[in-house]
C-alpha cells in the first residue's frame, strides 16, 4: 500500500506534511432507516468504503489527495416522520460544509471532490457549490456518488430503487455482512403522487418518505449480492480515482476546469 | 376573461377576498447578460408571461390561484465575471422565499407553484424545498419551469441551449419583440471542461460561465422564431395550469400528494 | 432617446460595456392591499415609472446611470392582517438590498440611489444604510421617494394620505388607468391612537394598519386625476434626475459626498 | 419616594414581585466622542437621568413600570473614523433588543418604551420595531427622547445643534459637571455635502461624521448651562412620565393602541 | 490620579488620543435577581467598582489601558423562571463581544481583558474567544474575574456561595450600602441534583437555578461585612492591574503571549 | 449482547422501535494532529469505542438508550496552525447540535449525554447547552468525558499531558493498535505563556497549541500502554454506564434533575 495512505484519520502529521495534499475527499454518509432489514448507517457505511477505496487507488496513481472522515448525519428533512432520520438544518449543512472547505483550502487543498452517499444532499450540496462560486478564496468543488459506476456494473442491479433496495442491500452484503438482516429482505411497497401532473419529471417537490416509502425502504431487494455490492464499488472507485488524479495533476488556472 | 384575474398586482383587496386563493405561483426572473442579441431581462420577460397566461388559463377553469410579481433578481454567482448579473446570495434567497411562502401560508395558501424561469436557481429551490419539508406550518411547494411544455413543442428547438439560445431568443421574438438586437443573432461559442472525469453526467460542479459561454449566450440562434417561442410558451402554460388547478381542487390530506 | 438606455433590463451585454455605469437607482416598490379602488401593485408600478423616467432624464444629461428592476416585494409587517400584503423580514430584506447593492460595487458602481416607493420601507433602508456605514468596499448610498417632487408639483393633492389617497390614486390614473376602480374612489376612514401621548409626534410606533385604515386605503380619493399624477411624477423625475446627473459627475473623495 | 422604585437594578426580587411591572422603559446611551469638552459617556449619562426620573414620576402616579439599566454601547458606525465610537453592529443591536423585549414579554410586561439617547439609532430601532410587528407574542413598543421637552423647555436652546452642542453640553453641565472640561467649550465647525441634491432633506444618507463635525461635536457650546439642561431633563421626564402611566393605565386589546 | 483615567465614559477625544490605549477592559455585569437581601444589579455594581479600581491602578503604573463602560445584560437563560432576569441570547452576547472587540481592534486596542462578574458567562465567554481565535484581525483576549483575588483574602469569607451568598453581599455593602436590605440576610436554601451521577463533576449540565437557589440567592450570608468585600476587591484589583500593566508592556509577537 | 444494541448506526427501524430511545449519547470526536506517533483520528476512535462500550453496558442494565455515530470534525480554532486540523466553527458546531438534538427530541429522547472527546469542545458544548436552557422543547443535555474513569484508573497515567500524552497514547494502544508508531513515541516539548499574570488559573485565554505544542502532541507518552487505555476507558464506560441508566430510569419532572 502506498504511504501516506491519504486516509486523513489514519495518518500522523509527518504523513499530512510528506503528502502535501492539494485535493480533499470529503464523504457524506447518512443514519435514518433503511427498512427492516439494513441498518441505519447504510449510507455511512458504503460512503466511507468507496471513499476510502478510491482515495487508496488515486494514491496508488500517485494523486496527492486526502480523505477526510464520513460526516455521519446530513440531511433528512423528509425522512422525518420515521423515527431517528437523523438531520442537520439545511443551513447548518451548508455550514459545516463551508467550514470544512475553508480549512482544507486553508491547508493547500485547491479541488473538492464531495462523495455523496444520501440523495437527500443532492440539491443541498448544489446550493452550497453555488454559494462558493461566488468567492475566489475557496478550492473548486465538484460532487459525485457511487453513480461513478460503469453502466456494466449498474446494470447488475435487476430492481432500481431510490432507497433501501438491490443496490443498497448488495452493497451491505459486501461492507457490512453482519448487520444485514437476510429473513427480513422483501419486496417493499412504493407509493406515488395522486395528481397526474405532479408524476410530469418537470415538476420537483419533497417527497413525504413516509408515504413514499412506507417501511422506510422501497423496492425488491431479494435479488442483492455482496458480488453485485462489490462490483459496483469497485467500479466506481475506479472511477472516482481517475477523477482524483486528474484534479491532482490538472494545474491551477484562472478558469479551471476549464 | 374570468374574474378576478388571478394576478395579485392587478387585483384589489375586494378581488382578493373574492377569489380567497388556495394555490399560489411564484415566478423567479433573472437580470443578467445573455449575449449581444438578448436584453438582460430575458428571463423575467419570458417567464412573466408564461406565469400570467397559466394562471389565466387556470383561472378559466376555476382554480382559486394568484400569480405574485415576477422576482427579477435571484442567483448569478456563475456569472459573475459578466458585468452586472444581478444576484442576491443563497441564503439570502432561500430567505425571501421562506418568507413569501410564509405571507401565502399566513393568508390561506395551501398549494404553492415556483415558476422557476432562470437555471441558475434550481438546486438552490430544491435546498428551500428540502428546509421548509422540516416543517408542518408551510405550503405544499412545488417547482417547474417551462420545460413544462410539450415534446412537440420542445423539438421545434433545433439547437438546444442552456443559455441565450434558440429557445430563449424565439422566447424574446414573442415576449419582447422590440428588445431582440436581430443583427447580433449568431452562432455564440461555448467551452467545456478539460478534465475529462469532469465531462462525466455524474460528477457535477458549477461551471464558470465566462468560459463556459464567453459571449454570455451560447449555441445557434438564428433559427429563432416569435411563432417558436409563441408555442413552446402556449404548450408549457397548458400544462401548468392543469398542474394549478389539479392543485387547487385537491382536498388537503396528511400525506398530500400521496 | 439616447442609447443605451441605462434601462438594466432592456439593454444588452454590449449596451451595458458601453454605458459603464458608475450610478445606479435601485427602485422599491410593494404589493398589498390599497383599497378597493387601487391595485396591490399600486406602489411598484408608480415607482417603475418614476425610476425609468428619472433614468432616462439622466442620460439625456449623460449621467452614467443604470436603473435596476423594480423590486416587488419588500416590508409589510404593518399590514399583516390584511390579505396578501406581500413581505420579506426586516433581515431578508436588508440581505437582499445589501447583496444587490455588492454586485453593483463589484461591477463599478460608486453611488447608489434607493427610490424607495413604501412608506414601510423607510426605517429598514435608513437601518441598512447605517450597517452599510461600517465599510469601505461599498457605494454610497442615498434614499428618495416621490417626495422629491416640487413643493408646486405636490400642492396639487388636495388631500393628503400616507396610504391610497389622492396622490396614489393619480399616479396609478397615469401609470395604469386600465386598474383603478372609478366607483370605489372614496373617502375612506382612518383611524387614530387613543392614547393621547401616543399621538406626540416625538413618540413613535408601528401602527396597526388594518385599524389605522380600515378599509386598506384612507382618505378622500375623488379628486385624483392623471394629470396630478404625471405633473408630480414628472417634477419628482426631474429633480431625481439632477441628483443622478451630479452623482455620475462628482469625483471619488474620501470624505465623499462632503 | 415611592416603593418600590421601579430602578430595576436598585430593586430587590421581592420588590419587582409587589410591583408585577407591565411598563418597561429601555434606555440606550452611547459611548462615543463628543468633541474636546464633553464626555464620551454623554448620552449615556444624560439618558440614565432622563430615564429614571421619568420612572420615579410615573411610579408618583401609580404606574407599573420598570426601568432597565442604560444600554451604554449601540450603534456608530457613521463615526467610526473617530476613535472608540463604541458600537455593536446594525444585526447584533436588533438582536439585543428583541432579546431583551422578550424576556420583558415573559416576565409580564405588555407596553415598552425605548428611551433613546442617540440619534445614530433612531433607524434601527424603527426598524426593530418593524420587524416585532411581524408577531403577536411581544408588547406593544414605542419609541422617544428627550425630545419630549416641551417646546418652551427646548427653546432655551440658542444655538441648535445634532452632536456635542449648547443642548447635550447643557445636560452634562446638570447631570456630570465634574466631566465637563469649561475651558474647552466652543464653536466647533460643521460640515455639509457638497452636491446640491443631497442637501434637499427629502434624499438622505448616513453622514461620515469625521468630515460633519470634525472635532466630534459641533456648533456653538457657549450658551450652555446646567439650569438650561435641568430645564430641559426636567420638562422631557414629566411628558415621558406621562406616556408611562397611559401605558401601563390602558386596557389590553387586539387592536392597542388603536 | 494619573490623567487621562482610563475610564472611557469620563474621557473625552483629547484625553483618548494623548492615551492611545492598546488594553482594553470589557467588563461583564448582569442584571437578576439576588434574594430578598441583595439588589437585582449586584453583579454590575461590584464588577463596575472592580474594573474601574483596577484600571486606575494599572494606570498609575503607566499601562495604556482604557475601561469600557460595564455591559449590565449578559446571559441568564438558566434563572428564566426567576422574574426579570434580563438576558440577550447566547449567539447575541458572541455578536455583542466580537462586535465591541472589533472596534477596540480598530481603534488600536492589542489586548483585551474581559473582566467578568456574572457565572452565567463563563463557558460563552470561551465560546467567544475559542471563535476569535480562528482570525488573526482581532486582539488577544483573555477573561478573568473577582476571582483574582488573593487567597488571603478570599479566604475571608466564611461561607461559600455560587450565588447571592456572604462574598457578594460584603461586595455590596462596600460598593452600594444603601441598596443591601440587612434585615433580610439569612442563610437561603440550595438544592441538588437527585440523580447521583449528575455530582460527580466530572459531569456538567446547566442547573436549573429556582430549584438549585430557590429564593434567588443561596448560602448563608450573615457574616458578610463592607470590610470584606473591600479587602477582597482591592486584592483582586491590584492582581488584575499587574495583569494589565504585563498586558499593556508585552511586546507584539506572533505567538503571543508564547 | 442485549437486542437491540443500542448501537444506532447498527440497528434497523424495527429494533429502534422495539427500543423506543429516551435517552441518547452523542459522541464528539475531532480530527487534528496529535503528533508524529499518534493518528489524527486520536480522538474521535477512542471516544467512539468508549461511548459503545458505555452503551452496551447500559443496554444490559435496562436503560433505553441509543448511542449516535461519532461525529468527527468538531472545534480546532486553536490548532489552525498546524496541517489538517479539521474544524467547524463556533456558530455551525452549536447549530449541528442543535439540529441534532431537536430531532432526538421529536423521536422520544428526553436526556441527553454528549460524551465529549475533544477538549477544544468544552467551552462551546458549555455555551450550547446554556442556549438551549432558553427552551422547553428541548431534553435535558449534561455532558462528560473520559474523564468519568475513576481515579485509580486514571492515576495509572504517570505523566499527565492535554494532548496527545501518555493518556492518549494508551487509548490508542488499545482501540487502534495498528496506527500507533512506536517508534515516534517521545518526550514531546510543552510551551508556556510568558507573562507571569496568565499563568495565574484565574486567567483564562485560548493558548495557541503550535506554541503551546510545537509537535502537535505534548508530554511524555513512553509509559503509555494497552493495558493502561483499557483500564481507563473501562472503568469511565461502567461509570458513564451508570449515569444513563440513571437518566433512563428517572422520570419527568418540571424540575429535572432536581
Amino acid at each position: 500500500m502506498p504511504e501516506p495512505s491519504g486516509i486523513l484519520e489514519e495518518m500522523t502529521i509527518d504523513d499530512l506534511r510528506e503528502l502535501a495534499p492539494n485535493v480533499a475527499v470529503i464523504p457524506l454518509g447518512s443514519t435514518e432507516p433503511h427498512g427492516p432489514a439494513l441498518p441505519l448507517g447504510t449510507d455511512t457505511f458504503q460512503t466511507d468504503v468507496l471513499a476510502k477505496r478510491a482515495t487508496r487507488l488515486a494514491r496508488e496513481r500517485g494523486a496527492r489527495v486526502v480523505c477526510y472522515p464520513t460526516l455521519p448525519i446530513t440531511l433528512n428533512n423528509n425522512c422525518r416522520k420515521f423515527p431517528f432520520a437523523c438531520r442537520v438544518g439545511v443551513r447548518t449543512f451548508m455550514s459545516m460544509l463551508t467550514d470544512i472547505i475553508e480549512q482544507a483550502y486553508a491547508d493547500g487543498v485547491r479541488r473538492v471532490l464531495i462523495l455523496n452517499g444520501h440523495g437527500g444532499n443532492n440539491e443541498t450540496v448544489g446550493a452550497l457549490m453555488r454559494d462558493l462560486a461566488a468567492r475566489d478564496d475557496v478550492p473548486f468543488v465538484c460532487v459525485t456518488s457511487g453513480g461513478m459506476a460503469s453502466p456494466e456494473a449498474s446494470a447488475m442491479i435487476e430492481h432500481p430503487s431510490e432507497h433501501g433496495g438491490e443496490r443498497e442491500a448488495s452493497y451491505q452484503m459486501y461492507v457490512r455482512p453482519d448487520l444485514v438482516r437476510h429473513d427480513k429482505l422483501a419486496d417493499n411497497p412504493r407509493g406515488q403522487a395522486t395528481l397526474p401532473s405532479l408524476r410530469n419529471p418537470a415538476v420537483q417537490f419533497v417527497r413525504p418518505w413516509h408515504a413514499h416509502v412506507p417501511v422506510s425502504a422501497g423496492g425488491e431487494q431479494r435479488k442483492a449480492s455482496a458480488e453485485k455490492g462489490k462490483a459496483i464499488i469497485e467500479s466506481a472507485a475506479a472511477n472516482i480515482a481517475t477523477l482524483l488524479v486528474e484534479l491532482s495533476e490538472a494545474p491551477e488556472s484562472a478558469d479551471f476546469p476549464y
